[in-house]
This record gives structure tokens, C-alpha cells and sequence, in this order.
């Protein structure tokens, strides 16, 4: 099955109490794309970079099989640029600066060889470019979304208008709670789904996350690590691994959505052991399934 | 089995968002008992109460088949008293009012036919009395250890002593950052550990709690509620109806750990549904069990 991937690709200078990395490739949907690699063969992503997106760049995605025909290169401006300081506990950062550059007039433009694509990931833009992407697509089997407090905040209508026409929505608990108006995640996820999407996922960083659907709620551990190096794109690599494994199962229902999740979290537990995209463009299939494994022992009692 | 429970009793007034309680039936050993009560019917107590604890506080208790023995009525004085409001969140609480009364001069006698008590629960008292109560005792199987951020504080040297008499030691998140020095909880684990309990279990409120044994980690979720009433008492619940599970089982291992744990944490969720004792006091067999099968659901993965 072939997954769109809709988001930004951009350069980040990233500090932690742990060290810096400078112009590392970030943005939602490299994240995504990465790890949503190691589960299907068919990843196409839409976005867009500037002149300064070089082949190594490129040939890095192409080298996990990521098809970027839908990435427009334009030559007179620059890629989206961001750069924050995580403070000690790691789960706060500073926004320190924020260049959008040619990210300020994304258009997306999802090339004909991609619309019957059976899955699509919108990762974090405007919810209005989001249903923009959904108005071009032919009937897609399962869509996710990824949002942040700032579309919630500032384009609440117009997300809302969006979430119609979403399955599975993403978003952490801080979020759910401004979307919803209640404190209580049990009643905002109720909220919520009522806003359209069939199922939603809440994360809750280092405290894992939980699962809402139509048959209930599943909760899943975080991976207790030792040392997290860098949480950035975390989220998206959860996202990425999600969508990767539901893309490769034979039909959707409930236990797939469980395993789902664990992937993601898997997924996720890796991104944040290495600076930027650095832990998860270089995984192989067995290292995801131990984590996997060593996922459900942490959760697992015997009958 | 047997289970001799050390702690406080006492009386809370207690305010939340959704109400207050005044003079309610509390401290750590009562929720402990209540709790242990479902699970096994050899309950004893060591603690001491004023004149104003009636007739009706020992009735309830011993319509829970606990054994009050060994909880002196020191008619000169009052007993413990506490008063607490819980923030809008529920998750922090400002204390208002401490009266110790009789609890300052509490100096545990463990009565001769509790001496042999396979199980004692060590409810958050001053650990130098902790390790009294331990002096008297012949050989339990089982001891087990809650203490608080004050007595980290105030008596750290005193609580590592007691330490190395203590196989299972729970205390929450903040508890052992401070305790280990370490912010990150897979660390303080370690270090904690290595003061002498095999097993820890590190609560995290809303969050769920993990267990540490030398198999390794299980991160078991919280309840999913819709409303809190009163989180006052959750944690010694917790404690009380892990411990209740051990000491009906044939062998403690993993498998059982990790049962007990869960079903403390279904012990919890009951408690925090209405004010101060009134739930736990008022469960049955067959709602504890169905917690219990719940709290299985949220984390099963099919194989």
C-alpha cells in the first residue's frame, strides 16, 4: 500500500542539555517519511524545500525508497529554517528562531501518480492546506492528521472543518485539552471524536500515549530510556511508524491500531537516542522488532 | 497470610473542585487496611488514635475483618488530624492544617500474635519508627515500604538504614528524583535499588506507575476516569491492594508482581470516585474483579 506524506521539510539548529546540532534535516514530514520507511515501499511525500536542499539531501530520502517527486525545489529562496533549546527536563523548549521561508507559500501540488494513494499522513500545516491535499486525493482508504496548539489556537474553524474528513487524528495532551475546552482527557477525547475523526491518538511524551476508538481505549507505555538526547520529531516519528505498519496489514481493525501505536512508540523511543533524523535514517527491520518486543514486555501479564 | 499494617489513622478535611468532606475517616494505615481487606482475611494494625475515634471507626474496620489490636486509644488526646485543598488539576494540594496529637508520641508496640505477620506494609511514618516496628517482627516474608518527600528531606540516613530491610519500596516520581539525585526515573531506579529493595515501584498519579525487579520494567497504566473526586488516600489504596494480592498467592514472582500492581492500581482508581474512605469501604469481590479485567484491556496486545 502506498502512503502521501504532507509536510515540511526544513534545516534545524537544535540545542540540549546533551550538546548542539546545527542544520540538521528536520521537518514533519522528513520525520514521518524516515520512519514510515522501514514498513512499506511505497512512501511519496509533497512539500517543498529552496535552493540550499542539496542531493545529499534528496539521496538520503531516496535511499529509503521515499519517492520525492511531490518535494518542489524552488532555486530562489531558501528551506524552512527553525532552531530551539530544550530546557533540562526535555520536555519544554524555547522557540529561538523560526525562518519559513519558501514554506510561506506552500501550495501542495499532489502529482496525478500519487492520488490513489491508499494512505496519507498530513503532518503539522495549515488545516486549510490540509483539506487542500484531501480535495485532490481519490478516495483514500484511511487519512491521519497531525496538528499543533498553534492551528488550534489561531485556525480552530477551519481545523475543525478539516477533522471532518479524517480517520485518525494525533495530537498530545496539552493540545487535547485547548481543542476541547475540558482538563479531563477521557471527556476530551470524547469531544473530540465527535468533531469527525473515528479514532484519536493522545500523546503524552515520556507518559506514552493512549489510543480512543470506537471499541474502547488502549494505553501505551513510553520506552523507559536511560537517556533521551534530543525529543525533536519524536511525535512525527511516532506518527510515521503508525501509518507505516497499518499500511503493510491486510485490513484495519482494533488489534492492528494497538500494534500500530506500539510501532510508533518504538519508532519514536529510537528518533529521540541521536540528534535530529540521525537515529532513524539509519535503523534496520530486526532492531525495530526487538524494541518492539522489548515494547510489549513492558506492558505484557501473563493469563 | 497475615498482613500487619503500620501507619496513620486520622481525620481529613478535605476540599476539591467538586465539594469538601469534613472530618472523614482517613491516614495512610486505614486506606492500606481497607484496601488489603478484599484480599485476604488476616488484617492487623499498629497505630493509635485519640478519644475521638469512636466506636463507628472501629466497627467499620472490623466489618472488614481487620484486627485492631494493636491500635492504641490514648483517651487523653486527639487523633491525627489533616486538611488539604486539591488544585484544579487535582494532581497538587496545598496543605492547610497538621495536627500530629497522639501521633507525635507514637512508638509502635507490635503486639506478640502480630509478631509472626508473614506480610508488613510500612505505611509513610517516620522511618526510625519504620525500622522499630521491623525490630519486633520474626522473620516476615515480605516487607514492604511507602514513605514521602519530608522524610527524604529530613531523615535520609534513617530511611536508608530502614532501606535494607525493605524488599518492595514505592514511592512516587518526585520522591525519587529527590531521593536519587537523578531526574531521570530509569537511573533513580538503579541507584534506589541498590539501597537495598529488590523490587521498587515508582507511582506517577494520573500517569500509572512503574515496577523495577531484577526481570526488569512493567509500566502499568492509570484508569482512565472521567471524574476525580478526591485523589486523598490513592497511593496507600495502591499499597493495600498490592500487597493484598501477594499475600493470597501461593509463590511471588514477576507474573504476580506485575498483578499486583495492577490490581492496586484498580484499588486506586475505586478510591479517587468519591471522598475520603467511602468507596473502598463499600466495594465487593466482583467489582474489584472487573476493575481489574478492565485495567487488563487497557494494555492488551493480541498475540
Amino acid at each position: 500500500m502506498s502512503i502521501l506524506i504532507v509536510g515540511s521539510l526544513a534545516f534545524d539548529d537544535i540545542e540540549t542539555p546533551f550538546g548542539r546540532s546545527e542544520n540538521t534535516l528536520g521537518g514533519s514530514s522528513t520525520y514521518i517519511a524516515l520512519s514510515a520507511s522501514y514498513f512499506t515501499e511505497k512512501v511519496q511525500m509533497v512539500g517543498v524545500v529552496g535552493s540550499d536542499f542539496g542531493d545529499e539531501h534528496f539521496e538520503l530520502l531516496h535511499s529509503k525508497n521515499i519517492d520525492t517527486k511531490g518535494v518542489e525545489k524552488v532555486e530562489s529562496g531558501k528551506t524552512f529554517r527553525w532552531a530551539g533549546r530544550y530546557h533540562y527536563d526535555m520536555n519544554t523548549r524555547d522557540t529561538l528562531d523560526t525562518q519559513l521561508n519558501v514554506f510561506a507559500d506552500f501550495d501542495p501540488h499532489v502529482p496525478a501518480q500519487y492520488r490513489n494513494a491508499e494512505f496519507v499522513c498530513l503532518g503539522n500545516i495549515d488545516p486549510e492546506l490540509q483539506l487542500k491535499v484531501l480535495d485532490q486525493m481519490n478516495k483514500p482508504k484511511l487519512v491521519i492528521l497531525d496538528t499543533m496548539n498553534f492551528w488550534i489556537e489561531s485556525k480552530p474553524e477551519e481545523l475543525k472543518k478539516t477533522l471532518k474528513h479524517v480517520d485518525i487524528f494525533i495530537l498530545n495532551d496539552s493540545e487535547a485539552r485547548l481543542l476541547s475546552g475540558d482538563p479531563n482527557l477521557v471527556k476530551s477525547a470524547r469531544i473530540i471524536r465527535e468533531m469527525g475523526p473515528k479514532s484519536l491518538i493522545i500523546k503524552k511524551g515520556e507518559h506514552g500515549a493512549l489510543l480512543f476508538t470506537e471499541k474502547g481505549i488502549f494505553i501505551a507505555p513510553a520506552f523507559p530510556l536511560e537517556s533521551i538526547y534530543d525529543p525533536t520529531g519524536a511525535g512525527d516519528t511516532f506518527a510515521g511508524g503508525f501509518i507505516g505498519h497499518l499500511a503493510r496489514c491486510e485490513s484495519i481493525n482494533e488489534a492492528e491500531l494497538r500494534r500500530a501505536v506500539l510501532y510508533g512508540s518504538a519508532m519514536a523511543s529510537f528518533c529521540v537516542e541521536k540528534f535530529g533524523t540521525e537515529k532513524i535514517a539509519a535503523l534496520d527491520l530486526l532492531e525495530i522488532e526487538d524494541r518492539y518486543q522489548s515494547f510489549r514486555e513492558l506492558s505484557r501479564i501473563d493469563e
